[in-house]
């Protein structure tokens, strides 16, 4: 890893710039995939299946007999694992159940929010080399707990046509009601639009390549919430001279396997554990099956030395790193200080592969500096919050003037009216 | 108004449909504009000052002067108005704070969530015929409270080069930190980019017509998150024989008033109320200096006479409305059913214009059937949830087997090498 020594403020910027990802540029060919999803359905769905994930599909939704097959091809080892990350992920997100607070904001006039589950969602599992059975667990159970009544699940089959088994068995503890072998644009249209078989939902969560986000954005325009916008992966380490260097080099290198974009970054003040940590690296990647992926994403990765891990924080919320770990001695005091990071590890204990799978926290999070503007996925994420109100006679007393004249300057006579026939039924 | 009664619940649908606005007809229009601010910033929001409010400014930046001018030109009753509802909506917002429990979710295992403000946000508010300074204070003041730092306004200035003074109080009143003379695209470009003068933020609030949305959701693709897409305002009421017609016609037309394309429906099981509200729909109209434009959107707007009024609220959940009042004898029991809507007003004193003004709730609502998906602008819409998360020795115990067997079937080696020599540790 290349290390940087004491650079001067001026060139934080630079050291930490990002590579630019333009959805953009794919805007016309994802939108003619949309488009046919949109007037083809079904039909639509399994031509592009087809063309790109080289399966003719009979049907789409996944049958109760895959989900028992699926259940069988699991280890023991797996699914209890699966079940205890399950368990605390519930824990977590049930911790965040809102209740509203009725306030009377004047005499007689009572304001409330409801937390109401959006009722229909979608939640994208990109296929590929690694079946990402967590992220099914980390947008349903979430989903299932907030209270959404359908949680629809796309997820490219491979040619044999079948759905990896974790993905399905994590979909079965997690509570997602149906299952469709589609992937890529053709699920996202799928959702959005609805087809003869795929219910269209209110909100589509999750991961995917750079056309999957780039039709979640297209169909966000319009159509669907979407979670939130997506780039590559992203870990900032803050270490002083209490982290260890093997801890902080296998988290390092958890990132870089992530892919060759992935973005990895790490301060430090103490020019030891930069030089301690570069080594590690090197010699932990040897051992790594995705090796090379990790290698390339390491070109562009650096150590910072900085005169102060402190100091470093004023960079570090400038980034807005989706993954923050605080590898020094004071932990706490640094991370009253965070203002812009998706999710935050404290200590040496805290890796980020904890949060990635089983502490409870959720992994869906804003990269690329969207941390400064977006949450990561929490309960929130699927439910609105409804306002209601109720106003007595004494309520249109409180308010009933400022109403009429607030109206009034706005030039607004029938908003007034509305107030002015009230107050004159008194 | 048209009535319709008894229609068949295969028809609901066809009644319901609103006018699709497609934002993508101008994203060239629009982009343009963008580009030129993004290049040449603050000479390119002057030069489409001049071109669109007809004005050549020297400096964007509202000057203390103005903001003095201004207090002198609001007459106290205004005032007065403008801060009883700052009040309101403060208390109620203020309510809304949230507070993180620490949850230990498996031994050693602590996660939490923090509310953190966006650090830098924009607030957009049309010139035009009416001066909503009601949306400043729906706008600013939440962001004051959720304790956003820099809180940065643009509105359009008239050909003198003037900013209506009850939007400058309001924003002084509401701890708004700079007001920029710019509208339109311009100003959503200057915001999202940030110029010589104006300060990029990380999200954009408010309102506009169809020019200012496009902006909105262009630059919300790659550089800010925005509020909620936007279309023309709704309301729709539910209302049985309890209901005063005088003041359910007076709640219609305060929808109407706001723009041809506004959209107003009303529910009844009563065929008497229908004819009176109708009646007086007529009645009430004409005292209305805002005529020509109810007029125009009444011709789209229905009274739909239906069998039962408990049976509407499954279609009413379907049309998801902005406005949603409930002008009945049970409405509390109604309430509860209320899955998709903005904001709800109950019984016969709630009228929309104590929400829209002053009795606290927010006015800033989905429309379009967006409620099914998004929450009206609250607290949250200001703050982002950070997660944090600190494992002890006995943490790792708890979680790092699941952990590892999790990392290893998704084919991530080092993720869950990261927690090995945490085990190994031990």
């Amino acid at each position: 890893m290349r290390v940087v020594k004491f650079p001067d403020k001026a060139e934080w910027a630079g050291l930490l710039e990002r590579p630019h990802r333009d959805a953009e540029e794919l805007r016309e060919v994802v939108n003619a995939v949309l488009n046919d999803i949109k007037v083809k359905g079904d039909e639509a769905v399994k031509e592009y299946e087809l063309r790109f994930d080289k399966v003719a599909l009979d049907s789409l939704q996944v049958s109760e007999n895959e989900m028992l097959e699926a259940e069988s091809l699991v280890s023991d080892e797996l699914r209890n694992a699966l079940v205890l990350a399950h368990e605390n992920i519930e824990k977590f997100h049930s911790s965040q159940k809102f209740d509203g607070k009725k306030v009377e904001t004047a005499p007689g006039v009572f304001c409330w929010q409801k937390s109401v589950a959006i009722e229909k969602v979608g939640l994208y599992i990109p296929g590929g080399t690694a079946p990402l059975f967590s992220t099914v667990l980390m947008l349903a159970t979430p989903a299932k707990i907030a209270g959404c009544k359908e949680i629809v699940l796309c997820t490219p089959p491979d040619r044999q046509g079948k759905v990896n088994p974790a993905i399905l068995v994590a979909a079965s503890i997690a509570g997602v009601s149906k299952i469709f072998k589609a992937g890529g644009v053709q699920a996202i249209g799928a959702m959005a639009y609805g087809t003869q078989s795929v219910p269209k939902v209110s909100k589509i969560f999750g991961p995917g390549n750079q056309f999957v986000m780039a039709a979640k954005q297209q169909v966000s325009l319009h159509d669907v919430a979407i979670d939130m916008p997506a780039g590559p992966s992203e870990v900032a380490v803050i270490a002083d001279d209490m982290a260890n260097p093997v801890f902080v080099a296998a988290d390092l290198l958890s990132q870089a396997e992530h892919g060759v974009d992935s973005q990895v970054i790490m301060f430090t003040d103490s020019e030891r554990l930069a030089v301690k940590v570069s080594d590690e690296v090197v010699r932990q990647l040897e051992a790594l099956p995705r090796k090379e992926i990790a290698e390339k994403s390491l070109e562009f990765s650096k150590i910072i030395v900085v005169r102060d891990v402190n100091e470093v924080l004023d960079i570090c919320n400038e980034y807005a790193p989706e993954h923050l770990i605080l590898a020094v001695r004071d932990y706490m005091t640094l991370a009253d200080k965070v203002v812009n990071a998706g999710s935050v590890f404290l200590g040496n204990y805290s890796c980020e592969s904890a949060g990635d799978y089983a502490s409870g926290t959720n992994h869906t999070l804003p990269t690329s500096g969207y941390a400064k503007a977006y949450s990561g996925v929490n309960l929130d994420s699927f439910c609105r919050k409804i306002t209601f109100q109720e106003l007595t006679a004494d309520g249109i007393r409180s308010i009933g003037k400022a109403v009429e004249v607030m109206a009034e300057n706005e030039c607004l006579h029938a908003h007034k009216n509305a107030m002015t026939v009230r107050i004159n039924s008194l």
